[in-house]
């Protein structure tokens, strides 16, 4: 059965509280991953935690190391799930509410799985593009997702799968909770991963995938203007892998044979084929 | 005693727990507010109330109303404190973690006040700069809270009380957690109240202060170099009310008779005179 891990307990999901001065919760000081879970394996986990590291580092919070490691509570938490998602999260901890922190806190620390399943064969997504107007450090995973809750939102509610970031009205960064990427004369163009986006564990799958099948990869800002007239689009994340888009706004854009091979390359990197 | 509220119960303040998938600790979905009490009396509550009303409304949030109101909820977890601050916090509650909600959440609620006591008579505050690289809805006060609190835990690292944010290296926005004012010929000067800075409760009662003294209010944006040649700087906040600047970085700002006409104003009506 699967548990939450809960500052050194294992507990049911639900009975998994922190207290209403966790500094997670009054002020989104912290940091968290969602780890894909294939045929009961965490994928690319030592990366997923490698970057919570960058992230807590640049919140100026060092990863405390549970008892076990916090590799061996992701794989405890599953509990046999084959299929699913880790959900991690570290805190600064809780104390008396005030912005600045002492150095004597204890981290929260919250992992728990929940099963999923694979994108269906043939899926696609559509997009409705929202102002980028969030912080100027979005390449650290933090909680403070509430312009991607909105975007995300918004899409929803227009009939969208996932908002599409635009910075300036001039610079697709990302997704809501996902990155981008165009195909244009055959090579695959992406944002570069500066601090205006979160540099995906599965952006990163997909890039290497794509150079080893010999596309070539441009990482560099681009337009609203050049994705409607890209072949192909699509968008990758942990949860939705390789995606392609069919609609940006009220524009069609194709299927195209691009992302159907990175598709089918990371589904086989999945162990799924 | 005071007590903590939440959700409908009144309980401990430590016994205060909410859900580590209360939307609130997984996405900074929600909005607070911080609310002063003079002499056992919550300082214009309903400007709080509202002001967290459209914090909510900004968020697509409804403020919903619990059994009794909740100026009574504020008023109960007050238990008898004189001088306090009451924290109000509001979230979209808590779901299984996923960007998007569904409108039948619960939302959760918590209240709960602690004593506090006014600025020492003669206080002053040393500010350090920061970029101000925050999200462009800075008017809403919700508790995606992380730029503030790294920007404050700087200016308390380098011996500074409170950071003052500037955007794009040409405008002073505000405080990490209070507003900003120069002194100029006489008049003193902030920033407008858009969508870059929180338009603060105290900022307002100043502004009325000032307007009553017939000192001149010009709301416009000024540079750090404005700044640094004003006559006198102050800033303000629930909490610190109105407190006078002696130093920007290293340089020094004289102490005036214009801030310190207005924190008499202020202490006056505080009840405090």
């Amino acid at each position: 059965m699967t548990e939450l891990y809960l500052n050194g307990e294992y507990l049911a999901i639900e009975a998994g509280k922190v207290s209403v001065e966790d500094r997670g919760f009054q002020f989104g000081d912290g940091g968290y991953e969602v780890v894909r879970v294939y045929r009961g394996e965490p994928f690319r986990l030592k990366e997923h935690l490698e970057r919570l590291r960058r992230t807590l580092a640049g919140i100026d919070l060092a990863l405390p190391e549970p008892a076990g490691g916090v590799e061996s509570i992701c794989r405890r938490v599953l509990g046999g799930l084959q299929e699913a998602t880790i959900y991690l999260q570290v805190t600064r901890g809780a104390a008396p509410r005030a912005h600045g922190w002492s150095d004597d806190l204890r981290p929260t620390i919250v992992a728990y799985a929940r099963a999923c399943s694979a994108p269906a064969p043939g899926s696609a997504y559509t997009l409705l593009t929202v102002p980028d107007d969030r912080w100027g450090r979005c390449h650290l995973k933090t909680t403070g997702l509430l312009a991607n809750v909105l975007a995300k939102q918004a899409a929803k509610k227009s009939g969208a799968d996932e908002a599409l970031f635009v910075r300036d009205g001039r610079i697709v960064t990302e997704g809501g909770s996902s990155n981008a990427f165009l195909v244009r004369d055959g090579a695959i163009v992406t944002h570069p991963p500066t601090n205006l986006i979160l540099d995906g564990i599965t952006r990163r799958a997909v890039i290497e995938l794509a150079k080893a099948r010999g596309i070539r990869v441009e990482e560099r800002p681009f337009t609203p203007a050049e994705a409607l007239e890209a072949s192909e689009f699509f968008m990758t994340s942990t949860t939705i892998e390789v995606m392609p888009v069919v609609r940006i706004d009220r524009r069609p854009i194709s299927l195209g044979p691009v992302a159907a091979q990175l598709r089918a390359d990371y589904a086989r990197l999945a162990g799924r084929d």
